[in-house]
């Protein structure tokens, strides 16, 4: 859904990131019928066009500059092994750098002409006619603006135009970072946890705005107390601010993590949960911005009102959901069924316009883009990916990892610029600190407790210590600025922006400077084999002893996860993976016989040939849970809660012809035993082999 | 220089293409300090807000949609080895069709308000501030509107939505197409046809923009004469039409020729000349434009204005080739001097933000974003790539080849759309025919006159049927749509514009579908190894017979390239290569002696390591032409003016220690003599071996 907020700011940027300065450029030549208008004029007009285009190219140019600074010193601190800044944290500070130079360096000339009123009917139209001296110039509105600030019109210049539209962020920037979240999924470790990533994410995020907005509103209530407050701050303002704030963006904890090859389950975690909380936090913000109680009083609590939020919600994320995954699929079946492969430039140039389009097919249908895109990019790595050309699979990665790159350093050394060149910054110490307080407490009040809970059915039990990192890596970023520089307009919601930007450099620079001591204090191990599993120590994991009998165990196994987890894996394994992709048992096997023409259709022929050689994909895909082993080895493991290394492991086991789900899973929990043996790592108990 | 040709078109999309609706937006949330405004007038104002982000969306899911159906289609071509009809052809009918159900499906509602007149000063203000019933609005400009089209300014919406701003196409859309052209440019035989194609560019398009403009300029003269002119038609816009139609597009033949593998040397020259001037083609359109005489008689001849436009012309040209190189040359120095190739994310993404920098600064200065970007990516690939690591290598060659396919289908399928969606054709038949012809014998009096004079100094001439194809395959592309659509405000232009558009499409689909038949037609071979020569008949080239004594050759041979040429290579392989790559000999035995320490400081490392082993890009780049084969080759060969293939052969030769320029090229010839005996190849002398 295109949220209902609307900014009050002048967009004047907006066309810049086009440069199509065409936009900004007030005067027109006159029109061929008239041709009576003075060469003189005309000339002073496009001098002024031209002299407008140039600034846009000089501001465009400065952001640019500011990049490649940001770049050349991320290359110098990667190649001195820094790690006390990371690069966001550094775009930021150049970001600053460069807003200093602009709030304080430069001239504060006007742009505008001087403005003209004349008074209308009751509403403004969109289009305004005005007759100058027998010639129609035509106009649009821009905005309101509030009756105390006409002559602030006349602002700097620069400073106007290095101030972007904030919907620049939704429908540019972030589509890229979050289709490359979801594009660059580490499936298996995802999937493996996608219980508690999925508990973390709704759950959490919910609790976590909601308690962040009700500490606020007592904030806000003692700031009305002692007269710190100037204007109106609803109680649905701080649920809002309590939904901007929640979206988490760990992308300096997960880039430390990566580079210092931290616990994978860890990371995961973290990464599904910050995955998947933007989006929730960007559709629970639309629900509460359209939560209006009709009637009166329009600031108290409204059954109705509040139950059309929650449908809303529901709505919208399904819908966006849907719209993905729908993308996903027919990008896989394109891919399936035509021989692009064999060009991998139509197969990339493909991908590339079917991502997009989801994002635009959402918005048309009033969903959410940037959540769409974010189920799109999971789709399509789980199925599209696996019908792609090797070049395509590189280029489309590469593609995605540089926009990625280029967006996120962007977002950061905007908001470093924006402390500075934003004109309409309200800090508020009491609110800011309160801020500081509730995002603490609301993410300790979701940590924990949700662990505690999730403890309670996870086999790998989420460890102390792993909580404490948890809580400790909930920064705020990307998502979160972008949210609250949506709308401006109001007294609260300046005063949200300006706590948000303090909350997001704060974070961003202490725990991110943090991460490497945290990890070493936390005894979080480091240097693993992402393939590898983790230790049956009980630091990074409790292990549950093998306490009761194995039925029992069984049976609390199938209860966690075997129960949708396994319905979802068989009927991908046998129905989606076989249509949408190459891999997979073919469908005359697993398809009731009397479906046998259509089965042989959409079986690629491919199948048959590799029809027990799994790819890397398939086995990377699934759970492989512990659980599973202890369901289905048939042998005394000593339920260490291991999955074994199941890349590209598959195919040790020789040639079958019968292909059930069952048995895939089974082969691919016998390989990795077989494995885990093989490597003659931490296991202790005999294993069949089943080679 | 930002063109100061103005139009009066509304740009209503574009911001789409950022889908940065706000921008369109017409209605904003009232200030914070008001909030007197009812409810549901908001409620209202919003819907409508949502309503054109949702339009915005669907056109351009409509566009994404076209060039996904055009991907599939060429796939199928490709596949099916369909030659009759090239991608762009194909894009442009899918274009058609879709303007068609645009044009004749969709009802013709109002998007406006109900225009809103009231008269002001003299002139018009950039910025409007309008009082409705106590709270302020601000406006801005969009462009003059014609008395008597003030009704027509509520035409079909979804129409006006899918009507680009023009200047979308000169700063989104062209720049990666013409940096891809620059950037994969195949340097050796791009070189070794510098003169030829430098003159074909030049003076071809001068002479032809020349002769089409008078005979245009006739056509109108007699269209007056019948009444078939209803409005002014300047000369100067008939010279404008001359610039705009004389860039020509090979783009089809181009792919057809290297599917086919066709004579390299033909598409050495056809390739270069359309690259070269396009940009010509801008610079001279921007010059004729500023053509402005002064005084009373503002559309007759005037000197001191014409030499103005020259002044223009070269300064705007200089100007922009020089940021071209400057940007190059500095992102070849960084390359060089940081050690950026371990992370080839970071340096595809600076390699990329310096390139994209180099139009903005362009633009900035005043100068021609697109012809810097075609000049930034010929040093780009010259000396940059030679720094890239081999990742960032394919990396930056498969981004911009993306970019360069999704712009140029996108580019044709808007120009099928615009048949149908541009609002304000004008189809003359006398102007079309005229118009056909002109470029018919422009194209004609600059192919077959510079040939000749040109063969008078080739070694290699340019024989009758390389003549017949070039002139054949003068087909007009983006380029010049691009030019012609960039102002639309008058009569005559609006006619230029619906004459180009038809010229385009003509010659796209009757040249593009005739290349093959063509190609058999006159006998040029195809199938050509690209490292390989072309043979020494007399079909392809007329080879000079030996008529004179050794001297005299090798006097007419330095007259023609030796010098500037050698003064060049020597240069850039003693100075630059060793500056700016890691390749070419050391600085500290290029450079006299008391520069020694800042030969030290600037020559790589590796540059000891692999002294002699020029590097493939240095080989390929240069000329190796038979004419210094025969300066240099001390022996009785009797000159078929082939050149041999250089590709990586120079390290046959052995080591060296001393590596002077004459000596590289020596070795690089003598290299490639060794290698054509090697191969026993057309040559029957004897040859010295130089190893």
């Amino acid at each position: 859904m295109a949220l209902p907020l609307r900014r009050r700011r002048l967009p004047p940027l907006l066309p810049l990131l086009l440069l199509a300065a065409g936009g900004l450029r007030a005067a027109e030549r006159s029109g061929g019928g008239g041709g009576s208008s003075s060469a003189m004029e005309e000339l002073a007009t496009e001098k002024e066009a031209e002299e407008s285009h140039r600034q846009d190219s000089v501001s465009l140019l400065t952001f640019i500059l500011l990049l490649t600074l940001t770049i050349l010193t991320i290359w110098l601190f990667k190649h001195r092994r820094v790690r006390f800044l990371h690069e966001t944290g550094l775009a930021m500070i150049y970001g600053l750098i460069v807003g200093v130079i602009l709030r304080y360096g430069t001239p504060s000339t006007s742009g505008h002409d001087k403005p003209f009123s004349c008074s209308q009917e009751d509403r403004p139209f969109t289009t305004l006619l005005v007759n100058v001296s027998g010639k129609f110039f035509e106009y649009t509105l821009k905005g309101e603006i509030s009756p105390g600030k006409i002559h602030n019109v006349e602002q700097n210049d620069m400073l106007r135009k290095v101030t972007f539209d904030p919907e620049v962020f939704f429908n540019i920037l972030l589509p890229p970072i979050i289709f490359h979240a979801g594009y660059s999924l580490k499936k298996r470790h995802f999937f493996r946890n996608l219980g508690s990533i999925l508990a973390y994410a709704f759950l959490g995020t919910a609790v976590s705005c909601f308690i962040i907005g009700n500490l606020m509103y007592g904030v806000v209530k003692l700031m009305k107390l002692v007269g710190q407050l100037s204007d109106k701050f609803y109680y649905t303002d701080c649920l809002l601010f309590g939904a901007i704030i929640s979206a988490t963006d760990p992308v300096t904890v997960l880039a430390i993590f990566n580079e210092l090859h931290a616990d994978v389950d860890l990371y995961a975690l973290l990464f599904g949960e910050s995955v998947l909380n933007d989006a929730v936090a960007i559709v629970l913000s639309s629900s509460i911005v359209a939560y209006q109680p009709t009637g009166e009083n329009t600031h108290a609590f409204d059954a109705a009102a509040f139950f059309k939020s929650v449908g809303v919600f529901l709505g919208i994320f399904s819908g966006s959901f849907m719209m993905g995954a729908v993308t996903g699929v027919v990008t896989a079946l394109v891919t399936k069924f035509t021989k692009l492969h064999c060009f991998p430039l139509l197969e990339t140039a493909l991908f590339f316009l079917m991502s997009w389009s989801t994002f635009l097919l959402a918005e048309a249908c009033g969903f959410t883009g940037v959540v769409a895109v974010l189920f799109c990019g999971i789709t399509q790595a789980h199925y599209t990916y696996n019908n792609l050309s090797v070049e395509s699979r590189s280029r489309t990665k590469q593609l995605f990892e540089v926009l990625h790159f280029l967006a996120e350093n962007f977002i950061f050394s905007y908001m470093g610029l924006a402390l500075f060149t934003f004109q309409k910054h309200i800090f508020s110490p009491v609110f800011i600190i309160g801020a500081f307080i509730a995002i603490f407490l609301g993410r300790a009040a979701h940590i924990y407790p949700l662990s505690f809970l999730l403890n309670l059915g996870r086999r790998h039990k989420i460890s102390w210590n792993f909580q404490h990192m948890m809580m400790f890596s909930g920064l705020r970023g990307a998502m979160a600025f972008a949210l609250a520089i949506r709308d401006t307009a109001t007294y609260s919601h300046q005063m949200m922006f300006s706590t948000t930007l303090l909350i997001v450099f704060f974070t961003v620079w202490i725990v991110g400077g943090g991460t490497t001591p945290m990890l070493s204090w936390l005894n979080i191990r480091v240097g693993v084999d992402p393939d590898q599993d983790p230790p049956p120590t009980n630091d990074s994991f409790q292990v549950l002893q093998g306490d009761g009998p194995d039925s029992e165990r069984r049976n609390r196994t199938k209860q966690e996860s075997a129960w949708l987890f396994r319905l979802w894996y068989s009927f991908d394994h046998n129905y989606l993976k076989p249509i949408l992709t190459h891999s997979g048992p073919p469908l005359t096997t697993t398809l009731p016989s009397w479906c046998g023409l259509i089965a042989r259709c959409l079986t690629s022929p491919q199948v048959y040939d590799n029809q027990e050689q799994l790819r890397e994909e398939d086995s990377d895909f699934i759970l492989n849970d512990g659980d599973l082993t202890v369901t289905y080895g048939d042998t005394t493991i000593t339920a260490n809660g291991s999955s074994g290394p199941h890349t590209a492991t598959t195919s040790l086991d020789g040639r079958r012809t019968k292909s059930s789900s069952e048995e895939a899973l089974e082969r691919d929990l016998g390989a990795a035993d077989h494995e885990v043996t093989s490597r003659g790592t931490r296991l202790v108990f005999p294993l069949e082999d089943n080679a």
